[in-house]
């Protein structure tokens, strides 16, 4: 497309790498007889959903009631809200089922919300959390509270659910495998446990991009959630969990300067558009803030914003000839180190490579 | 207010406390003979904009286009887009100064981008960016491309600006009082050397929130540009720039969970709500992602948000009592690290503690 007269910042989508993307993980997910339910807190987009779920419209998962709601508006149904509800949340669930008719699924992982779930009736259906290792939401598989809140919701109870996001904390396969297996297990006790009470567990739900790749025996699991790997960023690649032509995020930018006694060459890619998030740089310290690349061919320039500032990114320079290679005003596209965090920092849209425009619903 | 029944993540603003802020900087101002233009890149609202103005509608700072539009919008005149101009943003230029017939202000640190701007007969006036000493935008001030951006400007040619950044990266006095007084000797020594070719230099701006306050002599200056000070944050309290008590914006959250066995609170603020940023913790390493406060006294409750992941805060417990004393479903107000990269977080507006919403301008 013509990037050239866009203005920038802008979010820039190929479709082509995120249905490359999305058909490996539905094939990878088929063939291990799992449901994949793509978490679409990554592209917050309804286009993208569809490509992640095959076409289905539902069975998903999101991460905020805004994404809920305008997944549900859009005909979405069966949406795992995957973060603990709370009671000022309520009236905007009643709100979304009500205006919509669309199953929206909660999660708890108290007896106090199973039970203020059950008090205020909405109805929907109910999901327990359980920490697998990461010591963040959940409760241990052999929590007493487990068989409370089973009993507490009754039939609006669904299934299990665990997160192993401790499994982005390694690049060693051999551990991303020991994880996998971790959070199977941990999912897979808590859901037989309530079932020797007698009451039936219909979901047992499992995953993270890695674990879902790795895991070598989904016995006993349903459903696997994942999806950063739908559109990748310097992150996974640096932990081997995606190749650079994975990667189908890319933020346009322009150089607005060339502080040439410094050597600096800035960009108009700063913390807003690209995020803090240096995450990436534990396993690929040469990240930094994002990897600058050719506009069209998105090859490397062997080059990264080293400091970033609100709205300036600044690269650092060796070679005075980049300076000229890339004159004020020229483009670059630039890899991301957490898709996530940049793709939400305020575009509100993604600009494809064929030049149509795909909102995003970001915030809460 | 009722906060209880807010969703959450939700930013609140302290109206008492941004008024304080401004009027303490307006009179510093005053007092020092300098014009005060505050950048309103952090709160990006109009309504605080016109607190820091003084009820004046114009002679503020933005950092994108959006902003520029949306106070041009509202009435506001003399805005200064203070980030480096490219062609590819001519055509919004263009269109934001014939729609509101408000002057836009732009910004250029190069021969070709002053040809550009001359060329498109924009008629915007336009300021020239001096490097001094932060090593980002702006050239030297002895670069001979100066003179010869003036000539081309011509009458469009406006004046000076420099921004000391690199004053944040200090909690030393003595060092911020160094810095603004180069930052102070750039800008004029550049406007003094353009005077010198017989062109006239009608506004030398300088600033920063650290050295607009702490700068001994502004002789030369004309106005000042800062912003940070309206809202503060952990950042700014960390190297004394702040108290406490003058922080204006915090985020509302909810305590979604406890994991008693791993010792860890959740809130419903993460990397979203808070943003990434970890830069308070150069001078304040207990700062973390931010600090936890009692929802109606602000008192700090000793605890802060030591990991963020994209939805969850989570907050390590020493002491089991504060499960008792925040229970789920609880709610706490959490102090900013960086409060300009927290309120572009997506939340799109600001609940006042009286309960009033005001709008913000995020994106570009």
């Amino acid at each position: 497309m013509d990037f050239i007269n866009l203005e920038t910042p802008a979010l820039i989508l190929d479709v082509d790498r995120v249905t490359a993307n999305a058909n490996r993980m539905l094939a990878h997910c088929k063939s291990k007889g799992v449901f994949l339910r793509p978490h679409v807190k990554t592209p917050k987009s309804t286009k993208v959903a569809k490509i992640a779920t095959g076409g289905r419209m539902g069975g998903i998962t999101v991460s905020t009631l805004a994404e809920a709601e305008y997944f549900a508006n859009a005909g979405f149904d069966d949406i795992l809200y995957a973060v603990g509800i709370t009671p000022n949340k309520f009236n905007r669930v009643a709100s979304i089922s009500e205006a919509t008719g669309k199953s929206l699924v909660l999660t708890v992982d108290s007896t106090a919300m199973a039970q203020a779930v059950a008090d205020r009736a909405l109805g929907n259906p109910v999901m327990i959390e359980i920490d697998c290792g990461e010591s963040r939401g959940g409760l241990s598989q052999d929590d007493l509270a487990l068989l409370d809140i089973a009993r507490i919701l009754g039939p609006q109870f669904r299934g299990i659910m665990s997160h192993a996001g401790h499994s982005y904390g390694t690049d060693q396969m051999a551990q991303v495998k020991k994880i996998a297996q971790e959070e199977i297990a941990a999912a897979v006790a808590a859901a037989e446990r309530i079932r020797a009470t007698g009451q039936p567990v219909s979901v047992v739900s499992v995953g993270s991009t890695p674990t879902v790749l790795h895991a070598q025996d989904f016995s006993g699991i349903t459903e696997v959630r994942a999806g950063i790997y739908l559109l990748c960023d310097l992150s996974q690649y640096g932990r081997n969990i995606c190749s650079l032509d994975d990667i189908a995020l890319t933020v346009l930018a322009t150089v607005i300067g060339h502080n040439k006694g410094a050597g600096v060459l800035t960009v108009d890619a700063g913390a807003l558009a690209m995020s803090k998030d240096i995450g990436a740089n534990n396993f690929l310290p040469e990240a930094k803030f994002g990897w600058l690349c050719d506009v069209e061919t998105l090859a490397p320039l062997g080059l990264a914003i080293d400091i970033v500032h609100q709205e300036h990114g600044s690269v650092k320079i060796d070679d005075p000839v980049v300076f000229d290679q890339l004159p004020v005003g020229s483009m670059v596209r630039i890899l991301p180190g957490h898709a996530c965090l940049t793709a939400a920092g305020g575009y509100g849209e993604y600009h494809l490579t064929d030049g149509r425009i795909w909102a995003r619903q970001d915030g809460w």
